[in-house]
């Protein structure tokens, strides 16, 4: 078989360089055009000084022309900016988007939380999402031709409490997620709150108020998972920490109080759910995750309690923002949609310590 | 006046280094006896060498003897300690207990989550804890010569919520709690989970499903704010900074659809709680808590915020654990239990970035 | 006595923001006008949110009206605006620059290395410097009015190895420094490298290869303590951490093999330079110092150690870039100017863990 | 051909950890004994949750017995242990030492830092190192069945520097270094100035003048460079970050001063020494290495520049302590032995941000 020769839009952000991290170790892959806006003409070796292969390439522009005559493209660009590269590449080239673009299938939903007109949704790239009792996501993957990327919250959060609702277990009312990033996450944006001294040794919320644009993600995937709809109460936070996302879910068990799913359902629920799964990993009881075991890789952690006092399931997951988050679910839906084994290339160990 | 002559039991730890590092800021006293168990003969400057001014001093063994002939004796002891220390110590000395003996006024709460015997309850520590409508907990320590000092984790959880449930705002039941700390919270103990290698770039939680021990003591206060018993789903996180804890607590709001506080009551309430607080600052609306700007002092950053989608209340706030958290409780009380003013010698501005 | 009141221009930058911490903190000082550039008109609560008994404070523009009428001006400018704001200032008023602009008494060092015209130079803000072999700058600086503090790296490793130079041990040839800095040292910069998902974890050396400013700095200091004109290697690193400087200072031995300097004279000679100083500490041998040990302090913690196979004396120095390396030492010489103790409102102790 | 077994000795330390890590992307190994001493009998999903793929492999004992029926075998192992362990591995099993036991070729220098006997000297395992003006250490290693692996520090000062004692530009005499490592080059010892919230924005140096024994590893491989003794001062410092090692490595220049070395003869010797080497890069002139960009893989990130007013060279390289450091040469050396390309399954792009 030929290589696959992909290309890389949005190359000189944190997700553009993570995605050509992967491409670098992925056998049947090789790197066509890097390309980017206001880097254009920049060697990627002084934007990216890690991917030392790369470092003589230079970054060229993102136009129709640049990102011609690939197999597969990735965008990673600002949200807003998906649909105009994509309408000039051919309907059999595989597009994989990582910004926002096209993971909502609700218009409403869009408009209230983004301020560009809604530009439609694609396949929506999160293989492992429990869709109702049996199925999984993974199935509207294969063979498709355009897909939007989960966000790296959705990611998490979805992952942990999909068991759950598509076990029927869970309330979907008053979910309540609080979540905690790397600030990796919030990009290379230049803004004093980034800044290595302001973030080392701190940590802070943002986006409180059920305003965060991953919220009706959140709830797009939970709903989908269990069929009524879900609402979620979530707070973001930054963590002084590079990668990795910690999500701590809860949501009350269904059911009066004689009739309340019992420590060994929900157990059963979440195996269920991560069994065959080469990526999510259900810990063993009592051990629970950390983002620092799946860094840089394509991994979940998960583990969940009851707490019976509460009343509430207690799910969490780490993953790395950028990997799974990101780039790693790009990379494994281009697998899918090529027919490849859906691991080709990707890192199951994290680096760590 | 003549200068208070206080000593610091179990001085070797994380608590104790800090409450001697505010004792040397403090004008009215003198520090007399430094006392441990396993390290006593060592010179502090060797257990802590930030504490310069002390570091010849060498630290005593922890008996009735050393401890005698003080005006305050600050306890920071394991866990079960501090009631065989304190029945030697006269009851016109001020005795400050760091641990957790004499928080909980339950004994059931304390023998469900500890195995010691129960102890009582002395003065909880916690001044600016609204209790009822109108009251504060500050009342009860004027002139107190035993005081409970309380956990970090309840101090931020209870200083951001106790607003609300006092005012009558908030549902009760299903609070929901998850809040990052410093590793400093888990004290100086040699485990390979807290080495810095494996601490740092990792977030994990920790005592997951209402089996954390600080859980019956949000319970209690939140319980004593608003008068109705209050059920509280708490997880705690570690996280990749040696100080601080971030509590981001959410509650539902009281009342049908129809007769929901609204976004000003909720302001007005905490509002009122933090007026002439001199050490709970209320942001202005749109800022939200760093742990980085409370850093080594006595201050409690918060702010809350409406979720109208999901009927929530989310209140965040950011404390020094080791300072308002722990050492700056524990002399802000002294000053009550003097009659001195309540900030004397304790910092109000944290030390960023 | 009247209490002294104190302006700060270029308060919005990290200098700015420590020496108002600093200065809440000081018995003898009120704050006045508070001011910067850009940042006129905003928040003090939202550039600095850890200054929280200022937060309501509104910064005001850095002009001749603004500043007039204060018995005190810290100057927190960029480099080479110091000298314009100075000249609208009163003679009887104590100006203290925390820029460059009058560190280098040498005209050609200064047009070496940095771009604007010569300003001059004055008192020079490091009481504890040896000057020959038995005076102490400190004698420059008592009633003085012009005072410019010294440069964060020259304030370690000139306090690191000026014992030395002083009690004629060293060769002033070919003295090697190698320092880790904060990168609150860079500054409020807006550069992606300053970035915290870039800090984290990456160590790297900046202004390699004698092109630091600091460096005729460095060597003015060191050549007045010894007589000789001394030579410096010196590189600078940045660490990820908020604050700190560690110097490891090398110098070699003066004599020949027959008459070379013992470990007991190398002791001796740092053990004189240390005696009665206030802030400089020089740790127990066999004790190292550490950055977190001095943090939020105006303390510096020595040690010495004699390589008898490398022919090289070790001395390493910890600082807090901000508070001795820049802010403490400010207030330092306030103090001295104003006839105040030397210690006035300046803390000894270090923030840690 | 057939998969090679290899056998982990001491898997339960961070090098034996990363010795797996790197495994597992092998295409031609398969992983069989995974031992220990006091972890045996523990699962390794709870020794290295991040070795996501192996977490229900149960540790061994280390015995002849279990290593037996290996192709290769890795030793990362407390100092003064491999030599019992290798004694009962049969000639044609390739043994790789990841300690210290078998670096030194002479054996006063290893009784001077070492306590236990003199063991003998194996191959040195690093490929890179320059012999003399045109020779590399890489002939040593093929074929070869016993392999030394070189210590962290030592990798990222000799392939520093070698070029120059290569190449003849360097004076062997007052060679200086100072370097700075993560924390995981303590290894997994339970100390307090190793935890966590004490690391964190904490640099300090040790094992300072000239004891750490690192040192005569250094001045063998560079005396081996260049041909005349070397003398090195060497500090090493922990820095606040779990990997990576940013070694500054100075040397004077030899020549009078009308026959020194120009900047383009210094730059000529690195890049001589670099070219064709698959994982030591010199980077462009200008920018400077990072620890943060070599995190995780087995590249060597170089820079150097002349300082003339100080007469001396200035290298810098980074490494990351685990991989190239330990576990990645050990992996790299394993292929030379076997007659693989040397670069198989080793990652050369780091993990960033």
């Amino acid at each position: 078989m030929h290589m696959i020769r992909a290309a890389v839009a949005g190359a000189s952000g944190y997700a553009g360089g993570e995605i050509l991290r992967l491409l670098l170790a992925h056998p049947e892959v090789e790197i066509g055009a890097v390309t980017a806006a206001s880097s254009a003409g920049q060697r990627l070796g002084s934007l990216h000084p890690h991917l030392t292969p790369l470092a003589e390439r230079v970054v060229e522009e993102t136009t129709p022309e640049t990102l011609a005559g690939h197999d597969a493209v990735f965008l990673a660009l600002p949200h807003g900016h998906s649909a105009a590269v994509a309408e000039h590449l051919p309907d059999d080239v595989v597009v994989v988007d990582c910004g926002a673009d096209f993971r909502l299938r609700d218009e409403s939903a869009w408009t209230t939380f983004y301020d560009t007109p809604y530009a439609g949704s694609w396949a929506y790239g999160m293989p492992e999402l429990s869709v109702g009792a049996d199925g999984k996501q993974r199935e509207q993957l294969a063979g498709t031709r355009r897909v939007a990327v989960p966000g790296c919250y959705p990611t998490a959060v979805s992952l942990a409490l999909a068991p759950g609702f598509s076990a029927g277990l869970l309330d979907p009312e008053d979910v309540v997620v609080v979540a905690a990033s790397g600030t990796s996450g919030a990009g290379k944006s230049l803004k004093p709150h980034l800044l290595g001294a302001e973030v080392m040794g701190a940590m802070s919320p943002y986006g409180v108020g059920g305003v965060h644009r991953h919220t009706p993600e959140i709830e797009q995937n939970l709903t989908g998972a269990g069929g009524d709809q879900v609402t979620v109460s979530f707070t973001p936070t930054l963590a002084p920490m590079p990668r990795g996302i910690l999500a701590t879910c809860t949501a009350r068990l269904r059911g009066g109080d004689d009739q309340r799913p019992t420590a060994a359902d929900v157990r059963a629920a979440w195996e269920k759910a991560c069994a065959d799964e080469p990526f999510v990993h259900l810990l063993p009881e009592g051990q629970w995750p950390s983002t620092g075991s799946v860094l840089g890789s394509n991994s979940v952690h998960l583990q969940v309690a009851l707490d019976q006092r509460a009343g509430r399931v207690v799910a969490v997951a780490a993953v790395d923002n950028l990997t799974k988050g990101t780039a790693g679910a790009a990379v494994q839906c281009l697998n899918l949609a090529l027919g490849l084994p859906e691991t080709t290339g990707l890192p199951v160990a994290g680096v760590a310590p």
